[in-house]
C-alpha cells in the first residue's frame, strides 16, 4: 500500500508511533476478558488515578467526538444545556452527536481565537428556574482550542470557580489535551483535577495512537451510570487490552509529552520562520500544534503540492498548518522555502 | 503484562491473528487521509464489492453495537419498528442502544433454537396504517443466532422474498458471520446479496481482528446518508486506515474462512466428544462455534479453573462452551476428560 | 353538524357532560395568567391534595399517551427499562412514543387477562449491574387494564412492596382510573398514595371531560424537573385555566364517580343480560366499563348498524362493546334484543 | 373563581371568544368517531384547502411547540439542520423541545428586529457534503416575529425562492400568524401557499381560542407520515371534534380577521398615543399585537399595578405591551395616561 509523503493536514494524518505498535504486540498474547475486565485496562486505569493525583473512574472510546458526547451526556439531562464556543467541535463538526445522541442543548457563545471569557459564560447564564428555557448546567472548553490557543491557568481557575458556585459542571475536549500541557508547561492534573474540572476528553488518536481515547471523571458522583451509557452508544470495546495496550504505551515514561513536544516545537519553528524568511504571520497566537495562516489564494494549489493541508476557511483562505509527532523541521524549512520563493514571485 | 490461558469464554477474549498485526505494521508508515479518505479504505471498499459480486456501499465502524444500531437506523424511521427473536443480541445485549440510540422500536418475537419463522414474522405484521400503532418496516436475523444455530438458505429466502412482497428491509446480524458461512459451505454473497437481503452488520473482532466491523449496503438506496449517520454516533474512524487494514488481511486469502474453520471444527470436536465420551449432549444443534451443555451447578467452579466459560442461565445452568481461531484440540480434549473424570465421580 | 348516534365504539366517543361545559363557560372571563399560573389550576392542584391526602405534585397535559411518556421519563434514565404488559396501550397503541421521545427500553411481559403477576415482574427482573443489559427501573401497571380487569388491592400492595424493596418505581395508567375505584369501591388514595404507588396518569376525557389529563405523583422527589420535561414535550398548556376548569367539575361533588358509575353499571347490565339472554359470555372478566364478545364473524355487520363498537382482534372475531357515561340501559337491552333476535335466526 | 382584570401580558392571558364556546356546546351532542375521524374535523380540513387554494393535509395538535417540533420533524432528519432567528421561540422558549424531540439541530443566526435576511441565510449555508457537519435543510420563520415585526411579502418570496432552488425546505411558526395577515393586509395563502412555503404552524390560541393549532402542509410530499409523528409525540386528540369545533368558529366569516384586528389596531393606538403623548417610542417597528417599550426600571411596579405586563429584558428594562383580541380602546389610554403622569412627575 503506498500512502501519501507526510504533510500538514492534520495530527491525525499521521502514523502511529512505533512504541504503541510494539505495546500491541505484547498485548497480543493468551486471553484476556472483554468489555474492560482485562488486567492491561486495570494498570492503565491506575496510572490515570497515579497522574491526575486523585481517584479517578475513567472509560475507553473509540474516538473523540464519542468522549465529547458521553462525558456531557453523564453531566446534562435532556431540559438542559452546554455551553460552548461557537467555533468548537462539538457545535460545528460532530454533525450535531451532541445533541442527536447526547440528548441535550448546545448554546454556541462568541469567542476570540477560539476562547471564551466567564464574562460570556455569565451573560448567557439567565432565566433559571424557568421551564421554557433549558436550563444551562454544563460548560464545555476546547483545550487547546480550534485555532491553536490555549485557556491560562487563571482562566481555568475563574471558570471553574465561578462553576461551582452555581452549582454546573466544567468539561474539558482535550482531543490534543497533551499539546495544552506541553505548551503551558503545567501537568495534566494541573490543569484538570486540582483546579476542579469535572470530566475530561482525553485524546490520544491526533498524537500518536493509533485509535483510543479517554473519558476521565475527577466528579465522580457523576460517573455511576456511564458504563451503561457508554454501552449503549456502542463505544464499549470488546477487546479492550488493545485499547489499553495504546494507552499503556503513551503513558509510560510520559511518549504522550514527547510527541506533543516535537508537534508544538515544530509549529513554533513554522511561526518563527514564517514571521522571519516572508511577510506573513500567525492569524491567532501560536499555543499548540497549528499554526494559521492567510495565503493568497492562488498560491494554495502550488503549496498544498509541496505539503498538504487545508483551507480552513474558503471564503478568506485562512489555511490550516498542523503539525504532529513526527513532524521533521526540514520539511517545515523547505515548505516555508516556498512560501518565500512565492513571494518574491510576486 | 500477564493475561489469562486461553479458555472457552468468548471469541472475543482470543487475540488477534499475527498476519492482522503483519497488516496493521506495514500500513503504519508515511500519512494517510483520515476519515475514509485513505487508499487502504478504498481497497477493502473494492475487495467487498468483488466479495458479494454486486455494487455494496460498505463503511467501517468500531463494534458490533454500534454497526447494528446503524445498519437497522438506515432502514427505520422513528414511528417504524425492527422484528427481531426475543433472545436478539440488538434485544437484550446492547443497553437498549437501539432504541435510544437507533431510535425505532423493537418488536421481539418468539424463537425456538434461536430462530424465528416466517410464520411467526407474519402474524405480527399487523395494523398496516394504523396511527397508534409503531409500522413494522425491517426484520433483523441473527446468523449464526446468538444460540450458535444457523438460518437455512431456504428459510433465508423464504423470509426475503416475503419482505419484499411487503415492502420491508432484511438486516443481518452478522457478528460472527464467518462461522455461518463455513457452517453451511455458502460463499458470503450467497447467503446475502444474491437473495436480497438489503444490510449486513459483518463482524471481524470475534473471529481474529483486533477491533473493526463493517456496515455493508446491498441496498445502496438505503445508503445515501449513512456517512450522516456513523458520524453523528461517533463512529467515523478518524485513522481509518488502521481498521482497513484489518480487514485488508482478513479477506486475503480468505483468512476469515481459515480462522472461522478452526472454532466451527472446535465445537464440533467437542460435541461428537461429549456426546460419545460423556453423557452429556449440547441443547441445541451445534453449527457454529458455540455448544451450549446443562452442567452440573456443583461441577461448574472446577469445570472454569480448567478452562474459563460462562454460564449461560443462571436459573438452569445451561453453559456456554465457545470456541475461537486460536482453539487447539487438545485443550478440547482435557476439558472433555474432565467431564468424564467428574461423571464418574458421581 | 350532524354526529353519529351513540354508540359503544368508546368512552372517547362519548360527548363532554353539561357540568364540565358549564364549569368552562364560568372560567371564560377577564384575563388569567398562563402556563399554570392561574388560581383555578392552584385550586385544583390543591384539591389533589385532599383527595389522595399526601402532599402530590400535579400537572395538566393533554391527553393519556403525552402522561404515560412523562410519568415514565421522569422516573426512568435512557438505559433503564419499563416492563409493563405485553397488551398495554404504552407497547401497543402510543406508536412507541414511550421509547422515542420517553427516551427507555419498554419490556413486555406476559400477561393473563390484561394483568402481570408479581413473579412474571420478578422473573424479568435480572441482570442487575450488568452494563449489556438495559436495566429494570419502573413497573407500569394498567388500571383498569385494557381488557376491563382490575388489579385487587391486594395484588398492587404486593407489587409496590417488593418494588420499594428492589428500588423500583410504580407507575399507574389510570386513563380509566374512575372506573377502576368505582369498580373496586375503593377511593382514589386507596389505590395509590397509600400503598406507595409513585405517580399516576389520571384520565379525565374517557370520563367525560373534553380534553384533559393529570400526572400525579406521590413521590415528589422524582417531580422536581417535570415542568421542563413537559414544556419540552409540548404539553404545556398556555391557557392552562381551561384544563383546570374540566378538572375542577370533575373532582366537584365526586361528578367523576357518578359518570364512571354509570359506565360501569352498563357494562355490567350489558353482561348480565347477555348471558342470561343469549347464549354469549364475555370472555374477560367485567371489572370495567368495557366487555369483550366473541361474536360471529357474520352478525358484526348488522350488530354495528344497531350501535357502533370495535371489533378488538381481527382473527378471532373478539368485539368490544364498550360504555360511557351517557349509555342508557334501552340501548344496552336493545342492542342485546338483536343478539338474542340473530341467535334465534341461526 | 376570580381572575385577574384584563391585562397587556400575553395574548393568551386572554379569554375565549364567545363564537368558539358557542362552538363547542353546539358539537357537544350525540357520540363522534375519535382521532380525527369525526365529521366537523373533516369540515375543517375543507375548509383549510379552501382557504389556502390548495390540496393541503393539515393536522390539529394541541400548542405552538409542539406544532413547531412536529412540523420541522416532518422536514428534517437527524444528521440536518434548522436555520432560525437567535431570537426565534423555538430556540428560547421551548425547552430545546426542537432538538430533543424533533431530533435535529438547531442553528440559530443573528437577526435585525427580529428578522433574519437572505444574506444571512445563505452565509450560513455550508459544507454541503461533508459528513462532520449537519447539513441545513430547513429554514423556520416566524412571521410575526417574536418582536413583533413582519416579513414582508417580497422578503418570503426571496427567501422561498433561493429555498427550492437549494432544495431546502421552509417553515413559518404562525401562532400569530393572523396578525401578520391583517397586519400586511394580504390572505392567509398569498402569504404560504402561493408562494411555497412548505409547511405552517398556524395558531388559534392566542388569537380568541381555547386551546388548539394546525400543521398545515402545503408540500404535501413530507406530509405522508405526520400521522404516525404526531401519534407519537403525543399530540393526537382523542375527542378531536373540539379542538374542530374551535377552528370551524375561527374560520367562520373570518373570525380570525376580526379578532386579530382588534389587536393589531389595539397596537398602534398603543403606538402612536405613546409617541404623540409621551416622551416614549416604540423600540421596534409596530406590525403586529406587541409594542416594545423602554421604561425607566422604577416605574414598572407602579406601571404593572395599572395593566399586567411583562419586562421583556431584566438588562435593559424593555417591556413588552402585548394587546389581544379583547382589548378596549379605554384600556389602552389610561394606561398611557399613567405614562404621561409618571413622566411629568418624573
Amino acid at each position: 500500500m503506498e500512502f501519501e509523503q507526510k504533510g500538514f493536514g492534520s495530527d491525525n494524518h499521521a502514523s502511529v508511533h512505533p512504541k504503541v505498535i510494539q505495546s500491541l504486540i505484547e498485548a497480543n498474547v493468551n486471553h484476556a476478558h472483554s468489555y474492560g475486565l482485562d488486567p492491561l485496562t486495570a494498570r492503565v486505569e491506575k496510572k490515570v488515578r497515579e497522574i491526575f493525583k486523585t481517584q479517578t473512574e475513567s472509560f475507553f472510546v473509540f474516538n473523540g467526538t464519542s468522549a465529547n458526547i458521553l462525558a456531557l451526556k453523564a453531566c446534562t439531562r435532556s431540559y438542559q444545556s452546554v455551553l460552548c464556543s461557537d467555533v468548537a467541535h462539538i457545535n460545528v463538526d460532530e454533525c450535531a452527536g451532541p445533541e442527536i445522541h447526547g440528548g441535550f442543548k448546545l448554546i454556541p457563545v462568541p469567542s476570540a481565537n477560539g476562547k471564551i471569557t466567564l464574562d460570556t459564560l455569565k451573560s448567557h447564564f439567565i432565566r433559571r428556574g424557568d421551564q421554557h428555557f433549558s436550563q444551562v448546567k454544563t460548560i464545555s472548553l476546547t483545550q487547546p482550542t480550534e485555532l491553536g490557543t490555549c485557556y491560562t491557568l487563571d482562566e481555568l481557575k475563574a471558570i471553574t470557580q465561578w462553576a461551582k458556585s452555581e452549582n454546573l459542571f466544567v468539561h474539558i475536549d482535550g482531543s490534543r489535551f497533551a499539546n495544552a500541557c506541553v505548551s503551558l508547561q503545567l501537568a495534566m492534573d494541573t490543569l484538570t483535577s486540582k483546579i476542579g474540572i469535572d470530566v475530561l476528553s482525553l485524546g490520544g488518536t491526533k498524537n500518536g495512537l493509533m485509535g483510543a481515547e479517554m473519558v476521565i471523571f475527577f466528579n465522580t458522583t457523576i460517573a455511576g451510570d456511564f458504563k451503561y451509557l457508554r454501552k449503549q452508544l456502542g463505544q464499549l470495546p470488546s477487546k479492550s487490552r488493545y485499547l489499553a495496550a495504546q494507552f499503556d504505551a503513551y503513558f509510560n515514561d510520559d511518549l504522550w509529552r514527547l510527541l506533543a513536544n516535537n508537534s508544538l516545537k515544530s509549529a513554533r519553528y513554522f511561526a518563527d520562520a514564517l514571521m522571519s524568511q516572508t511577510r506573513f504571520k500567525p492569524e491567532y497566537p501560536v499555543e499548540s500544534n497549528a499554526v494559521f495562516v492567510r495565503f493568497p489564494k492562488e498560491w494554495v494549489k502550488e503549496l498544498k503540492k509541496e505539503r498538504f493541508f487545508y483551507v480552513w476557511d474558503e471564503t478568506t483562505f485562512v489555511c490550516r498548518i498542523m503539525f504532529s509527532w513526527d513532524t521533521q523541521q526540514e520539511e517545515i524549512q523547505s515548505f516555508v522555502n516556498l512560501i518565500a520563493k512565492l513571494e518574491k514571485g510576486n
